[in-house]
């Protein structure tokens, strides 16, 4: 709990994930003698602000982006978008400039967005929604369940993994960037040929809070369909609660893998949330539960 | 006939091109025996649907792109697009899921796009235009033209080939993804610098049908003109019919040789056709004709 | 000065930029016997149009365009565009087909766009602004100082360079295209993981005519903020003028930077220009100066 809560409160947007990398370095290499298997852990320099896991003889690779939608600083008080937030006036948005903390609030303007703080804020300061995260014993809600859920299932499943590649990624929100490097350390060190995206999709009039965790036929972009057959018959032995999305929008880091110059296969599976990319954003424990159960039994079979 | 009956026959939308690939395949090893150059054939696993043909010591690559455009199934009655299709409310549409083969009508409303076969199609189901084949002296008419006639002038300039890369791609209705991976394994088993892209352009204010293959200086993408340049001049000399193109939208497997890691240079070259992306895409037999004879003369000259 | 109206004269719309590219490696030839170390120079058939220059032991590699924003010709006395030139009717255009120099004027009616030229052009011909370049005490005007200026610096600075890469790319305006091969050569030949982007950027509200040289925290994509922080520093020591851009569009080769399968930092450094992508783009020659000054203080810093 203590966990879920600094986690959620460390602000990370696209671009700007030093600090949620290294809280997340510290989480593994505190867990890491609990796990059935140590993995070689990859990070610094040469990966950004990205983290590889490898455990065991991977067959497949995990994806969990780091980042956030958010806001940054033009000129005046003007803001511009990363990625895309909510625009809801009077939002709380937190921050840090040269001067010091920033909490102020979103306006809302026809053709601009611009914020309250009295004095001026240093161009290019990155700005999130105030995190207010609320667990009861059906839902968590909060902002930036998207992704730090995806992140949580990353880790947990950890636990007890033999085989496969779990993988922290930057700038999701924003267009991507990284997943190219990462995939090219993954095919020289060692290589799959399938993937999972640990992401959180979003309710709609055919995925529903409770129904189970998502798995995505498509989004924007188009799996190859004989790997999601393969995918499919797996969660159907595995009797763990789940439903099928399909939507012609929409993209994650699988959109990365698709483009990439190898010929990886992807899946988006994740939990569905309500109010996306606003501070409310809002997931089932049920669905969280099954998608940390259904990459388990994935990890182990696929 | 019975063969271009056949090939235009199987389903394969983007993302599941599975059939298609092992129609070719069974093709290729058929027909190879009286082809002048008996070429290496890679496929399987590491090359997920795609087929790529070496020829002797190739300087240039062929490109054709196996996958059409069509629908998925949403939820309900609902269907999302693949690719860019024809929307005419009316049109018939054939798939198969779980329960069985679907025909079924498209009916277009103002903001959704539904099906109205009785009972509710698996979540997740291709559905492509009912083919009506039709060819008579001047034209060929049906749906699937683009790009199954790229794919039938793949297979006919393999029948004296010296040197060359045949290439049999997926995805490319739907922005692509299996290019990159085919230009790494063609760069390291035999590079090239020169490409070509056999598919199906359209009939426009300045190219019709009856004047020849179409020679593209441009679509969205522009290719580097020293190449052309060396095209255009070989085009003139081989007395083949063609007709220039130049055009500000479009794109084809040449987009992804552009943004691709390596300095090759591509041309988009194919017949024009009329009622693009529907179920009457009509091409003129000659053009088709100059189409293959200008393929021949280019892979022996480039 | 002779040279630069030479350099401004030479017409190099994205896609045919081979004319540029000479002359840019003739003033190499004749200048580098007085530049303080001697660099290797790449060029020729591996690498289209491009050129990249091997200084010493490469921290950082500089990347400047050499393509311009243009015309092509169409059908009829249509005409398209590459890039994204402004369109005020009546700009004079010139170019050349196979019958001759073409001198014509822009017509810009609702939905297309036009030349007066008497005869028809050859299709897919390229047009451009015709050059009027002023300079004055305070300021350099004409058309294609976005990106002739970023050329200027990339050369001014090999004077004194002692390790780097300076690379001269293609296709920018246009989407770009050789990014991907040129990392490729870098990172196999002398890797870097730092990259300054020397182009020209916009004067808006918030950066200004004579202001020193913009620093870009971001355009339409966001480089990494750790990277941006250790350029930012080294900036405030420098002692030279700057101003911090912070922009939610246009793009730049930086973006082929961030999508590459390497991890390397990006930062836009240039100097901001008025009426952008028109005849009379309008540049401070004391923004200029910052920019030359702030390449050189980077470059041996970074």
């Amino acid at each position: 709990m203590k966990f879920l809560e600094d986690l959620f409160t460390i602000n990370s947007v696209s671009g700007d994930e030093l600090t949620v990398s290294q809280f997340i370095l510290n989480t593994i290499f505190q867990r890491c003698n609990h796990w059935k298997v140590t993995p070689n852990v990859f990070f610094g320099e040469n990966f950004q602000d990205c983290i590889l896991l490898k455990f065991g003889k991977p067959r497949t690779a995990v994806f969990a982006h780091m980042d956030t939608i958010g806001f940054m600083t033009r000129y005046d008080n003007q803001l511009i978008t990363v990625g895309g937030p909510e625009l809801v006036g009077g939002t709380y948005l937190v921050g840090q400039d040269s001067l010091g903390p920033i909490r102020c609030r979103l306006i809302v303007d026809e053709d601009m967005i611009c914020h309250d703080f009295p004095r001026t804020i240093d161009r290019g300061t990155y700005l999130s929604f105030e995190q207010n995260l609320r667990i009861d014993d059906e839902f968590i809600q909060g902002a930036y369940l998207d992704n730090r859920l995806g992140v949580y299932n990353a880790l947990e499943i950890c636990e007890d993994l033999e085989d496969g590649w779990i993988v922290f990624t930057t700038y999701e929100e924003h267009g991507g960037g990284s997943m190219p490097f990462l995939l090219d350390f993954i095919m020289n060190e060692s290589p799959v040929n399938q993937a999972l995206v640990s992401d959180i999709t979003w309710v709609t009039d055919g995925v529903v809070h409770g129904g189970g965790v998502a798995i995505s036929i498509r989004d924007k972009f188009i799996p190859r369909r004989a790997y999601i057959n393969k995918v499919l018959s797996l969660a159907k032995q595995s009797g763990i609660d789940y439903q099928l999305e399909v939507e012609d929008a929409g993209g994650s880091d699988g959109r990365e893998i698709q483009f990439s110059r190898y010929p990886i296969d992807w899946c988006f599976i994740g939990a569905p949330e309500d109010n996306v990319h606003s501070p409310n954003e809002k997931v089932a424990l049920f669905d969280l539960g099954c998608m940390v159960a259904m990459y388990r039994y994935l990890m182990a079979h696929l």
